[in-house]
């Protein structure tokens, strides 16, 4: 063991640390004959073990002080398990539904044991793939986002209780220069860590490099991103985060949270649901042309953020005598006003969702991080005309966002792009 | 003393105090005998004592646990002072020029001993009321904005130098606070502290509480205020805070600083500038009609603009090969590119800071503190007509900001409100 306490796990000394921690044991009925454990961590910065016994079971995730699947040429700041489960603690007690529980923390070893979240639940993203539709999907993520990021803004948050947690959270510094590099700025630039289906998108990925208005779009972004402490968002919200089955969604994995625009989860939602659109001709075949999957997908991406608007504003008139301090009752007070910091509040917050979006988008065709949507597509020609035109898509969001008033305009510009 | 180790100044215990402080007695080169001290603190928060010998000086300033004009009955964190001293240090390391040097700080005392700033220094508001010229103030003030600022900003720092610093100043929270309610609610709302020159402007003020235009921009920019942590602002930089004279300019006062928007520093010092500007016409007789004066202020508030616009955007270009990571020179690329990023940073940086300079004027007229360049014009109706003009003029600049395009059409704007 280091002299800070921290030691990477494996099986036999997992099972050491279970037997000696009470939190963990218990959870298992103190019972470790017939235990089942298993490494899962497919992410690329940590170990995650299932351990399931005859009375009870439990996920432990460790963080590793370096990014996994590069190895320990790219150190990472192990301290964003104790954001992580800083941020499961808070969002589960502001949205149990959606948030797994958290059973133990160990901040010394970066060790979060919580709640395995069983089959038939799989990764939102898989089942995408998989062509399956989640009927539940935008009510649920829609509830998760309006609760999390509304709790944890100055609409109802003081400004001391804000500040105090924006602190707090400034720590997690490394996760968010790692975002700020793989997302607002490799993809723009000649970086080692880049790749794309090469050569059908060389040029497409010069032309990405070589787009000024694309450029000064993504500086905006990105300082709203460094600058804004608007609420506090999960940070990594991709369909990779999000667990599901026909009638429950569990979002997981925020160790990228910290105080930022509200728009950055919200879009990196609906921008990956947007990249699993564009991914499904690539999955077509001859017994399924995934044509009335593309329409539930369409479906989904609307309702998501019109349910997330309607659930957020709600919660605005619910709370609006609350203690949050920008919109004070005695200023906002007739319905009118009411109604117009609504609508200028929720307009640029919409804008900001498609921005971000559109910005993961790009990042995850010619960044460092690709998502098994379009990697699981094998020929590369087909693969690279899906990605080609989900790029494209973004490309005209992120330049074009403020002409778009509402999301049935959003997805209808994907529908008329493959007409 | 309190268990804190707290203990409010008197002259004799200052006395004991410096005797007793090796920093403080060797700037009087230990010589007591023939001292000078007299309290000046005419603001509102602390005791201030000038501190003349025979071998030297220095200022003494205290931060009281309340606001001192109002009494105990509005309690203030006297931790402030170790906010105003630390920015001190800063901003005299960015820009030794226009700060003055903090000599010793104590913590548990809430103490800062800097130096005095000699006559013929003045305060600028009194020389502004005075009709004094002062032909070097836009240069300066300007070069102390540039460099505070952008040396502060995500322009030269780097996201880990930044979220430290930000996490630090968000202990500022009490200050902020104070500046949320008097500067961007109480103006608007039917408060206790608020008062006007009354009947005069009685209906001026209902208006302003009545106006949903006006206050839908209020909350942009108090949202702005509390979310954006763009620089280490000042934070309270009116022409109170600073002291001249004909060749020297000094900033003093920053206990309000904390990361903020830039535009707030900014529009302070314009919108007490065009104060002064609409002040003048009650200040005039037949000696002096104010005429040229006024002229000499609206080109100074041009000067100061255009000076600051030309000094930040030396200090980017200068250092755009520097750690600062928004704006990475492998992607800000091409000379055009560049050019696009600073005229759309500093369009929206104009936008912002006359959206704060005209809430910072609203507030001095309908609001809690009033500024002497109108409370010294004794006859109430012409004061009243004064404060009308500038009144009328902070609404049109917040409503319309957007379509100020540079500051001359801000100028030919207030010379038209008059002719």
């Amino acid at each position: 063991m280091a002299s800070d306490g921290f030691r990477p796990l494996d099986e036999k000394y997992l099972l050491e640390y279970i037997k000696s921690t009470p939190d963990l044991a218990e959870k298992l009925g103190n019972r470790f004959d017939d235990l089942q454990i298993k490494e899962v961590g497919d992410g690329n910065l940590n170990f995650v073990y299932i351990v399931v016994g005859p009375a009870g079971s439990f996920v432990i995730k460790q963080a590793l002080p370096y990014i996994r699947c590069i190895g320990e040429s790219w150190p990472m700041a192990k301290e964003r398990a104790y954001f992580e489960a800083r941020t499961l603690r808070e969002h589960r007690r502001l949205c149990p539904d959606h948030t797994p529980e958290v059973y133990h923390f160990d901040h010394k070893m970066c060790l979060i044991g919580m709640r395995y979240i069983e089959p038939p639940h799989i990764i939102l993203r898989k089942g995408l793939i998989a062509g399956n539709e989640y009927p539940l999907l935008a009510e649920h993520i829609s509830d998760y986002m309006a609760k999390t990021l509304f709790f944890t803004s100055l609409l109802y948050l003081t400004t001391t209780e804000h500040k105090r947690a924006v602190a707090e959270f400034c720590g997690n510094v490394e996760l968010c220069r790692l975002t700020e590099q793989v997302i607002f700025s490799d993809p723009y630039k000649v970086s080692q860590y880049n790749h794309w289906t090469s050569p059908y998108l060389d040029s497409d990925a010069e032309a990405v490099r070589q787009d000024n208005t694309l450029k000064l779009e993504v500086a905006e972004l990105k300082s709203k991103f460094c600058e804004r402490t608007q609420a506090l968002i999960h940070g990594d919200l991709h369909t990779g985060s999000v667990m599901v089955t026909s009638n429950s969604t569990q979002v997981i994995d925020p160790e990228f949270a910290f105080y930022a625009p509200m728009g950055f989860d919200i879009g990196a939602f609906i921008g990956n649901l947007i990249l699993a659109y564009f991914a499904q001709d690539g999955h077509a075949n001859e017994g399924n042309d995934r044509k009335a999957y593309k329409l539930w997908i369409l479906k989904t991406i609307e309702e998501t953020w019109n349910l997330f608007h309607k659930k957020f504003t709600a919660l605005w008139d619910e709370h609006k005598d609350g203690p949050g301090e920008v919109y004070l009752p005695e200023i906002y007070n007739n319905a009118e006003l009411q109604l117009l910091v609504k609508q200028k509040y929720m307009k640029d917050l919409f804008h900001d969702s498609l921005g971000y979006g559109a910005a993961k988008m790009i990042r995850r065709i010619v960044g460092v991080a690709h998502v098994e949507d379009f990697e699981s597509i094998t020929e590369p020609e087909k693969r690279a005309t899906c990605e080609r035109q989900a790029l494209n898509f973004a490309k005209t969001l992120l330049k074009e966002r403020r002409k778009f008033e509402s999301i049935s305009e959003v997805t209808s510009a994907m529908q008329q792009l493959q007409s």
